[in-house]
């Protein structure tokens, strides 16, 4: 989907809230926003949340000095939702269908303030994802699209989180599918990276392989050859989070995007409240006109965005 | 209280709702955006959120040529809260205690969403309102403050909730004060104007007064010297809303703040949770040590804020 006005104040606030977390330097802080307010003339809203959101954290990365912001954080997040895997796993065996159940937690755990999430907190969660149901109805066309070939092409998103789609991945293994799940190429805001995903152990299940985009979600400008040729050739994808379907919403790919609508802009593009879980297929959105597709040549390209 | 870093995005999403508010031409929403940004660089966080707010709001209208973006916004809600004066009047007179009835309807209509409101919204507000009570703690000290002098300066925020102020300053009139109802030197945001302040009557009740301030709220940097020897002189001052809060926080004045809490900076000042109401004497936040007090010499003054 294109970048909108809106998310340029978001911009801003997430670079604050970044630079925050690497110090408690003020100076730094300011310096971070006034470097990152500098920038923004140049943004060329033509292009994603994603491919602007990594000039961002660029931006933020260099007046910090720091690399990885979110080290600790991601590590902590990994070890909580593990210590938990027990339970969610029960919660998925004693379900009708577990691939549904699995789906339905892991678009949960997408929602889930980890910093302040206990088991306790998860148990709330998952009875919150089980009950509510979400807006699932594509599910039975994500199962058909799944019949089409024995490979999944999973994109995860958070750490923490992926503890969640490793359950997912459990689940589509038992049914003879061959997973690779994709991660971030380096580290940016609290994603997983291959770094990630082998310590909760995802390698065990699934080839894990990194898909070269460095923004805060998937935008294929940014990834390298060999997860393009995966991107191309698979017979399904599961997306996850709001990053990767601001990346990737406007593509003309088998793409399921499992996510919980968490901002204004992101629910105008589903067309569905802040808040809902969904499933939802490409192809709908699709069809629905692409509006928020990205301009192939955006009138206001600048120099904020290489490609 | 001083300008935060968290105030800067706000100020650049502030922007954009005017702008969009002027004109429908995305070119102009974005123009807007990229001055506010080039300027927020130049803007010294030691004025208040009010000096700084007037600067964006200025450059907001150079980019628009739009003086007034919300002046029929401003008539509609006049004239939607008077047309519920005689029930929030029933409401005031069948009440125990008519003025501290007044007041809380007053917080309340400090955060009614007037653009979506009818009557039977705000009847939802009143009941709100006057069932939660909200932090009014502070009452029987602003009743005393009361009894120290005949004149009452009372500081006005929006439109719409003018009408409100309008039963608050009927029941001080009725206790025998001399009301001076200050408003806004000129448009900016919803405030309310002298326009206003004499389109809901206030005039008949009470002098009316233009502050001088044309910042979303009172700063006294900003405010014209009839303003200023009022202020300066004066037994007690009903400040109302965030606005007059942000600008006037720090000043050693008989002042007491009536408002609803709704930004997490405001909260983190009055040490409460977003969404309480309350009346809040300046003593007591002075004395608690001035932390929000904007530095009087800021050593980042930059040439943002003409004083």
């Amino acid at each position: 989907m294109r970048t909108y006005l809106d998310c340029l104040p978001c911009f801003l606030r997430q670079a604050l809230e970044t630079a925050r977390r690497v110090t408690g330097d003020v100076e730094v802080h300011r310096g971070v926003l006034h470097r990152v307010a500098s920038v923004i003339p140049d943004l060329p809203l033509g292009a994603t949340p994603i491919e602007l959101g990594r000039e961002i954290h660029r931006v933020v990365r260099e007046t910090t000095g720091v690399d990885d912001p979110y080290r600790e954080v991601k590590r902590r997040d990994n070890d909580r939702v593990a210590a938990c895997l027990p339970e969610l796993r029960r919660a998925i065996a004693s379900s009708q269908d577990r691939l549904l159940t699995a789906l339905k937690l892991a678009a949960a755990g997408n929602a889930i303030d980890l910093a302040m999430a206990a088991c306790v907190d998860l148990r709330g969660a998952i009875k919150g994802a089980l009950e509510d149901g979400g807006e699932m109805t594509e599910y039975p066309l994500f199962l058909k699209q799944l019949d089409r070939g024995e490979d999944v092409l999973y994109l995860g998103d958070n750490a923490g989180e992926i503890v969640f789609d490793r359950l997912v991945v459990e689940q589509l293994v038992e049914r003879g599918k061959r997973v690779t799940f994709a991660v971030r190429g380096r580290p940016i805001l609290n994603d997983a990276t291959v770094e990630d995903a082998r310590y909760v152990g995802m390698d065990d299940l699934a080839e894990v392989l990194a898909s070269g985009s460095d923004g805060p979600g998937t935008a294929l400008s940014l990834c390298v050859p060999e997860f393009l040729d995966r991107f191309g050739h698979a017979t399904v994808i599961l997306s996850k989070g709001q990053g990767n379907f601001e990346g990737l919403s406007h593509e003309d790919a088998p793409l399921f995007f499992l996510l919980k609508v968490k901002c204004p802009v992101v629910a105008a593009e589903l067309e569905m409240d802040i808040g809902t879980i969904t499933l939802r297929s490409s192809g709908g959105l699709l069809e629905r006109g692409k509006r928020g597709r990205p301009m192939t040549e955006p009138k206001d390209a600048g120099r904020g965005v290489q490609r």
